[in-house]
């Protein structure tokens, strides 16, 4: 039982880990934090929460769980911000979608990794925001990853794993270096393209007649580059050396790919193709929809 | 109206036209053409077509409208099989998702692009094949290309574009240039994509979880992997020149995206997103789903 949840952000992820905590009966009393008078006063209203402030420092006080779901490029930030306020007991844990640059602002607000941090990322989110987008099942059945670091304290972590079970989740564990890697691959990369690919697109002369002509297919494949502009700076400047590696890797790809279609190699185009489609087949149509990666 | 209507390649795209052209009372008779005794004899007892034939040059005989809807692969082989068997008035068109190696096949079997062939493209589709997949409203409020040449007769334009017409299409016109290098941005190119990155994931070291690990968005990202791998071989291979171009200058965008992200430059980083969330909202959202391109 978590006696006060302390939660740095409450939007989607924030309010939905609220709200499931709230529906296990696995929290006593929970304390919101934010920027927004107007979204934390629906938090309240809603129930999400019981109150809230505006000052982390203030928030954080008798916490012994804090949730923090603030955009990457405000972590640091907010680290700096309840240092010196925390309880004994306090468990730090965040929804970050990279791993390595939550660790690495830790580090130098606190000059070392507190042994009472456990870095998450729950692989889970829909398009909308803010508190009125949160519900109490966004967790279920979903994973969450955890990264322990060799100074996290074992019974942190398992306050924190069982914080994510008691909603629904799956949980496990897995170094920082290979979740950044892991996302970068399933998450971070196709965000790329899908920007990217729409991007190149409204670049082209005539970019109207090219939409126009783009079926659903498009749709579907670009969805994703509507994604929060913002959130995806953060994300690409905090896992920049795996993405821009696996990055690299990709526009290989795509090169040898060019060549062979420009040298009308069928065979190859067909390998290609089939493994792609076999792939996809096993693995992904297993997935459930309308869960966008974070 | 239709007098005959030859279809060759009785699928999701044929079976779709002749469903929808029979419902509009546009047509009088339909004959089916293809390999498979099975499918045809289903495309009967569903009331699709009238009778079939499993030789093209008997299917054409006597008909006014003779629509081929083979794989891109097949279609000079076709062009042959009717060659010398084509009643009088006769226009030809197809479904193809390439018009340049349609134009092509056809001046090679013929010695020069027939007045009465008018090169098509029905941008409509869905992930299912065969007669049963086939629904008369597939192409209600579509788009529909058509390529016309210098030396396509007027006439059988008219008739092809009432035939779509008659489907609820929306018919445009452009050159078989333009055409080929729209689909390449629209739907070739994001195809490329989409089989690229699940070929790369499933090339990598420990697949199986990186997989296990992608999300919804990623599902909806990779649908088109899930395509047909000849199909896709054929269009490559047929648009090849427009492709590869264009498959080349995304891998540079992409060197150039990591590149920026290797530096850190979040500015940059936030008006590439901002420009294609921008976009992609303007001109994608207003799409129906469900309509892969083809």
């Amino acid at each position: 039982m978590i006696r006060k949840l302390a939660v740095i952000g409450v939007g989607l992820i924030g309010g939905s880990l609220a709200r499931a905590l709230r529906k296990a009966g696995a929290v006593e009393q929970i304390i919101g934090c934010g920027r927004g008078r107007e979204n934390l006063e629906k938090a309240v209203e809603l129930g999400v929460i019981d109150s809230y402030s505006h000052d982390i420092g203030e928030a954080v006080r008798g916490a012994d769980m804090i949730f923090l779901a603030v955009p990457l490029g405000a972590m640091k930030e907010a680290f700096a911000a309840m240092k010196g306020k925390l309880a004994e007991d306090a468990v730090i844990t965040d929804g970050g979608s990279c791993k390595g640059s939550v660790v690495e602002d830790a580090r130098a607000v606190f000059g070392g990794v507190p042994a009472r941090l456990v870095p998450g990322h729950p692989i889970a989110g829909t398009e909308r925001n803010g508190v009125e987008a949160s519900f109490a099942e966004l967790y279920e059945n979903r994973r969450v990853i955890l990264t322990p670091l060799a100074e996290t304290d074992a019974q942190a972590l398992a306050r924190v794993r069982a914080m994510w079970e008691a909603c629904g989740a799956e949980v496990s564990t897995m170094s920082v270096a290979h979740h950044d890697e892991v996302l970068a691959a399933t998450s971070h990369l196709p965000h790329m393209l899908a920007f990217g690919l729409v991007d190149t697109l409204a670049r082209m002369k005539e970019n109207d007649e090219i939409f126009r002509y783009a079926a659903g297919g498009f749709r579907d494949f670009t969805r994703i580059a509507s994604s929060n502009p913002v959130m995806w700076r953060d994300i690409c400047v905090a896992n920049g050396p795996a993405l821009s590696k696996m990055l690299g890797a990709f526009a290989d790809e795509m090169n040898e790919l060019a060549q062979i279609i420009a040298a009308g190699d069928g065979e190859h185009l067909l390998e290609v193709f089939s493994r792609a489609k076999a792939a996809r087949d096993r693995y992904v149509d297993g997935l459930q929809p309308d869960q966008p990666s974070e």
